[in-house]
């Protein structure tokens, strides 16, 4: 049941599971601003779909996404409306996945750059291969990665994010899994067994729990210890009236499995 | 000269050296209100006790702590009243832990889950054995651990702290130690050495430098870098005012041991 | 072309590298007042020199540098001026380094400690030989390394920066890897040609590009999300407006190499 949203981003649904997929690879599947809209798009409807409880974000071909399409934007130099319309498109489709209701896994195969590498940085988690590469070249092209490294730098410790940064050279995976940009670097033919696995157990929880839960985790991260502490007494209390919560806690006590209503 | 506070957590003082230790092992040490209750008395008591000079939190039994008493959430699921006092209580806990003016080191044997991860998290400093485990499995039971992630989230880089709250599944030390949950993984039976060892060396030191120290870190962590700088130049020239610091700079550079007062 | 700028600090400037020396090896490149005057004046003098495209931090004889001159302090311990004059000119030059419009990169050999710890961890970027040490081991005589903990504490994880802190013991040049407060660790023998080939990378990119960038990636570190996403949307825009961006992007898509002329 593949529901093809556009030609840009595929979408496929099955058990909960809501797969994307940048479907350009002639192209590197760069975000130019028609892919930028196709995924604004696409992480809209999700807001609401009660289909789906966990995104996968993939990508066909080689690379995963090489950033933004050069030629794109040569042809438009002369506008900075265009450009500044394009870097906030972008930065607002990167603050869609952080504020999605549903946890969003990055299925890295191949290169992973600039921008390319910032949508690895803002998903909530990610999975490499091992021959995944992670780069954020802009400096090589004299156009710092200056919005990507918003997401590097909230990942990877500073001096490593400076690091990519001011040589514009490649990592390997196993390096961004040191450095916390990826969760963990399998071998390519247990790339899908280990997201999809990932996926799956994620999808056996509460909605309205993971819902809660992925919103609080951004917000608290922003605020000193105490606000922090007295915003998440208030959510976990909050998430205590929720039909789930009480099911889950009856379910643990009573030895059985729960029943998610998702509210 | 174990001075028994409660029940519910033992209290022995050595060497200026206070092991708190949770004592409700057949309730897997969990965070009952009354066990909260008991740690908030113990950590006011502490904050003016000069014969502490560091603490260690320990537990009885195979499990450090289970976090929330489960049992008791459930005989009030209808009070939302106590659900909000009980993560009131427990937040004002990790807090005194954070702002007592004496260095805590978690001892962790075995696992340590939900809040009781979060305890760890919010120690100075912890030191587990090679089979501790850690979770934040509030997800698992429809609430997800709100409360334990802020703890969590400034210990842990973001990806590896989002993978636990939303898998709800457990790391072993190895991992804790790679993530930097805890400060060293040793043998079971290493465990007291390095952790008494640390400790002592802690103890060693003046109480007036680490009592200012600890104060202003986390004070400082919360600041832009030059207001961090503008507070932290006060507090180092205001460090210099103290007879520790005087004498401890005279006795290095006549190559003697120093006499603290603690003052 | 050696420009000995004074006899604290030497000045060596080469193919758009300059190197500075620390240059009292017999006083541990202790940061006295003289010292710190010293490299405030050179770096104010950095900030518009135009030869200058990226500046490596050295030092003479064994020991990297060893923080405050604790023989001048102990000689004004009646001056509270002097010393919080100390510790703000100290705090001024770590932000210098930080605001300096083109990147640092410390080269440690040896041992940097306290206020020589927080110079390395002020830099951008660091290599360190395998030999290197480092310690905030200002507890051990009773001034707590507060000011140091600064510029350690937002490149090392919580719990470890606590236990440099609070223990004042070293930590090897391969925990400091691991801790993220160097880039990394080579062989003595390799230590120059590491520093020198990473900094000539560097070199060779846009001037104004590296400005840019090293700017906006502090700023945006201590913004929320959304506010940092909004501001580097509009500095990257900008940097599309620069000569040396569209010179970038037009060499590449035409497979030349671009020519700089850093504006």
């Amino acid at each position: 049941m593949t529901q093809t949203t556009n030609t840009l981003v595929q979408k496929h649904t099955e058990g909960g599971i809501t797969t994307l997929t940048l479907s350009q690879p002639e192209q590197r599947n760069s975000l130019s601003m028609a892919m930028l809209d196709a995924l604004s798009e696409v992480f809209t409807a999700l807001e609401s779909d009660d289909e789906t409880r966990v995104v996968v974000l993939a990508a066909e071909g080689k690379v995963f996404c090489a950033g933004h399409d050069l030629r794109e934007i040569r042809s438009q130099f002369d506008s900075h409306e265009f450009q500044l319309a394009l870097f906030r498109q972008c930065s607002k489709v990167m603050q869609q996945i952080v504020n999605l209701p549903k946890p969003v896994i990055a299925r890295v195969a191949g290169v992973a750059t600039a921008a390319g590498c910032q949508l690895v940085a803002s998903c909530d988690l990610a999975v490499a291969e091992s021959g995944a590469r992670f780069a954020t070249p802009g400096v090589n092209i004299g156009l710092f990665c200056s919005t990507p490294m918003v997401a590097l730098s909230r990942n990877v410790p500073r001096k490593h994010a400076m690091e990519m940064l001011l040589t514009g050279e490649m990592i390997d995976a196993g390096r961004a899994e040191r450095l916390g940009l990826v969760n963990r670097v399998v071998a390519a033919e247990e790339l899908d067994g280990t997201v999809y696995q990932m996926a799956a157990t994620i999808a056996g929880k509460s909605g309205h729990a993971l819902k809660v839960g992925k919103a609080a985790f951004y917000r608290q991260l922003e605020m000193p210890l105490s606000e922090a502490y007295e915003y998440t007494a208030e959510v976990m209390a909050g998430n205590m009236k929720a039909v789930d919560a009480q099911e889950g806690i009856s379910a643990f006590l009573d030895k059985r499995d729960p029943q998610w209503q998702d509210k």
